[in-house]
């Protein structure tokens, strides 16, 4: 169970209602009143505790199982010990989200306005929101109803936030229109200027950057990413978009629905990526680029060019990672065969 | 045009007086009455628009386009439409730059004390300071003329910062002298204690760290990016530098002037930056290193040895940019190889 | 010297108590009630400084300094420079560590609450701490003495920190335990959600993150870094681990003690480093792997399988050191193949 002191949990929910809310079937023999109030691994579960199994290499912790429940997809029924009632779903994964979402629903939003935070008069706060202590809203912004804003969190002038939007502490925005249901974690910093100036030997001259930073329903950006406004278009983060930590992303870079950018990874300027691209940690990609729908980007790549709704790459530069496995293959051998004459 | 929540849009001017100050030569038969209120690009421009053109990739945009006026070089002077009237300098981009800087001036610092700041009694605020919300000035702490700092910054003990510095919201400084005309951005942290210590099994033990973080005049640091104060010798950042986001300085680093350092890229303990080097994306430079004039360090590159004024390199370990190229193309030509036989 | 802006000096010390402290044995003639009153470098020490020689690159300096004592191995005893007391030891550079210490000690944490702090009433703030101006302590959150909290940090619900720890300006800090005497530098972001989500193209689904970061005693966590919470177990951070600016470190990782993560390297979700691993800088770590005690990842490396214990690894996908320069070697060999026909 996980910590009293940092979660709440909510239940103990029946069978039946669990199975309804994650789209899954019951096995045959299931109990649909028995009581769920926990989730837990495969390992550790008891009879109270439902868990999952997503990935074929947990079948043998899966088969020794004493979890009360599980969520599997239908090929693996026949490998469930004799007792444990099963959630039989397509996507046991997803459905585990959305029943652990439910045994822990992210706490409720405390309405309330700190006395210590500096709310500008002309600021616009809708109704149900929290405003921690210390936070500061600026002239003209507006938030929607239910917004939370985490202690010292900075909003700046004109920013707008939508409803349901969760803003940690220390955050800052400016020059930006936040859409509904964003989680926006500590220490992210969202529209400031792009890095755009005229190089020159007789001092470098700042380019105005004139752009703002939309960020659209459901978005996610994890601490300390950085994303920067756009020099004239704006930088867009497309709807349901994950972000995890120390990314940063550059000015007029548009990312379509539902991207996937990993830590430390980091967009250069004016790139497209189109609907559900995947960026692996520490990878980098070119600025002025288009990376087509579906695209996955490895670990530590460095992508130089345009990649092909789809394709998968990898390495620096990057290349289709058959491409770039069959090359470091080939690194390895003449190390063996090196190791014959010199050695 | 810019979204007037965020920006404020000065003018018009009239031709001459742009042509003045970009240092431009007006076209035959522009007029030099005419009023520009804004910058827009090529495509998108109209009759009261300037533009520029940079780059020969977009001619055909700049002979289709309807802005009134166009920054251009000497050499694309006849591609011109008909009716557009021409701003001929050697420096097209440069003198948008000016030119945007003019019509969307920086936002004045607006003389404010925010009554919940805390200012230590000992500390000292020159005149035309903007103290936003929230900030905290330490013991002896030195502001000059005109700077702007913003909502829940901390400025440590004794830092000095320079005239008409603008640093950001949740920036922390400690331990560093900064210049005039410096802009931080949000969430910079400077002057932290450098990694230092004595590695040991038994436990290792921590190194003082008695150097400070010198930020010379005209330097840009843009978010989350950190810079840590010398361990003995200070960490120096040269005149007019422009750091990006997510940018890590090492203790004892020097960097020249005029040095670009791209997003995420990192310098370690000891290195020289010389003059005028450019270090792009990911990039990262060994300790104890020199990095000779106008030097170039390709993205994500991984620089170990001391690179020569004036040299271009890239890869990891990084190599001049003509060797790592051929070695990749080499690596092609294997693969072409390959698939002949094995497949 | 110092800047005295910065750093408070004490001492000075006679020889023998600094011979004491370091565990150093001084040489012969030398005078034990000598006073030293500072640290400073080979080349600018003079009478009342101690430096010290771990390198011996650095002989010929160590034998023209003027340093009034130096922390020298057995070894180079017999080329110091007539009439220079010598501490003997055999770990000049750890001694130093001590003795810089000592000449320098960090500041005492002055026992204060500002008033501007908010500190939930059911918050537990032990003896001798210090609240910045502007933290905020959330409900529950206990702090044992002699803590000091920067300005503006934020310490949320529940978490606690343990006896003499230094938190640093603008830190957040949520669902955590936080040991004793450790060092929290500016803008560090721990215990927020980790990115785990059921990916799916009707829209990614969070997974509730119930798990905590546990930072044992003595660890050190560079400025900006972050440090997601686990899953359902924790995150670890073990004893005395010393991790650099810009370091991301995803949910349920597990750090031994003595860890060493230098600047912008990364940590992938699930993988365990055993103790004293040393991670270079920007390395990245792929997720659900083991790296055995004491291994050593290059720097920009990027592990994709278990390191064994002790083993040098660079390179992405790396691989041994020794490989990976054979590799390189054979790059470079074929560029001068290749210059002779073709150009």
């Amino acid at each position: 169970m996980a910590d009293p002191r940092f979660f709440r949990r909510a239940g103990p929910f029946r069978l039946r209602e669990l199975a309804e809310l994650a789209g899954a079937r019951l096995s045959e023999g299931a109990d649909p009143e028995a009581e769920i109030s926990d989730v837990a691994p495969l390992e550790t579960a008891g009879r109270g505790d439902i868990s999952f199994l997503d990935n074929r290499r947990y079948l043998a912790a899966f088969g020794e199982s004493r979890a009360g429940a599980c969520l599997v997809a239908p090929d693996v029924v026949d490998r469930a010990p004799k007792g444990m009632a099963l959630l039989i779903t397509d996507k046991p994964y997803r459905a585990y989200a959305l029943i652990a979402g439910h045994l822990y629903p992210a706490p409720e939003v405390r309405e309330d306005r700190h006395a210590s935070a500096v709310i500008d008069p002309s600021a616009v706060v809708g109704p149900d929101c929290h405003i921690g202590p210390g936070v500061v809203i600026g002239a003209a912004a507006e938030l929607d109803a239910g917004c939370h804003i985490g202690a010292n969190a900075v909003i700046g002038e004109g920013v707008s936030v939508g409803a349901g939007t969760w803003i940690g502490p220390n955050v800052s925005l400016s020059h930006c229109i936040i859409g509904r249901r964003c989680q926006i974690h500590a220490g992210v910093c969202v529209g400031n200027r792009g890095f755009g100036f005229a190089m020159d030997p007789e001092g470098h001259v700042d380019v105005p950057q004139l752009g703002r930073v939309i960020v659209e329903d459901g978005v996610e950006i994890g601490a300390n990413s950085s994303i920067d406004r756009g020099s004239g278009p704006d930088t867009v983060i497309g709807a349901g978009s994950k972000i995890d930590n120390q990314v940063q992303i550059g000015h007029n870079v548009q990312l379509g629905r539902g991207c996937v950018l990993i830590a430390q990874s980091g967009i250069a300027g004016s790139t497209k990526l189109e609907d559900y691209v995947a960026v692996a940690a520490q990878a980098g990609v070119a600025g002025h680029l288009t990376i087509g729908k579906g695209a996955q980007l490895g670990a530590q790549c460095g992508v130089m060019r345009d990649v092909p709704a789809g394709a998968s790459v990898v390495g620096s530069p990057a290349m289709p990672v058959r491409d770039f496995f069959r090359i470091v293959s080939g690194w390895q051998r003449q190390l063996k065969t090196k190791d014959k004459p010199d050695e």
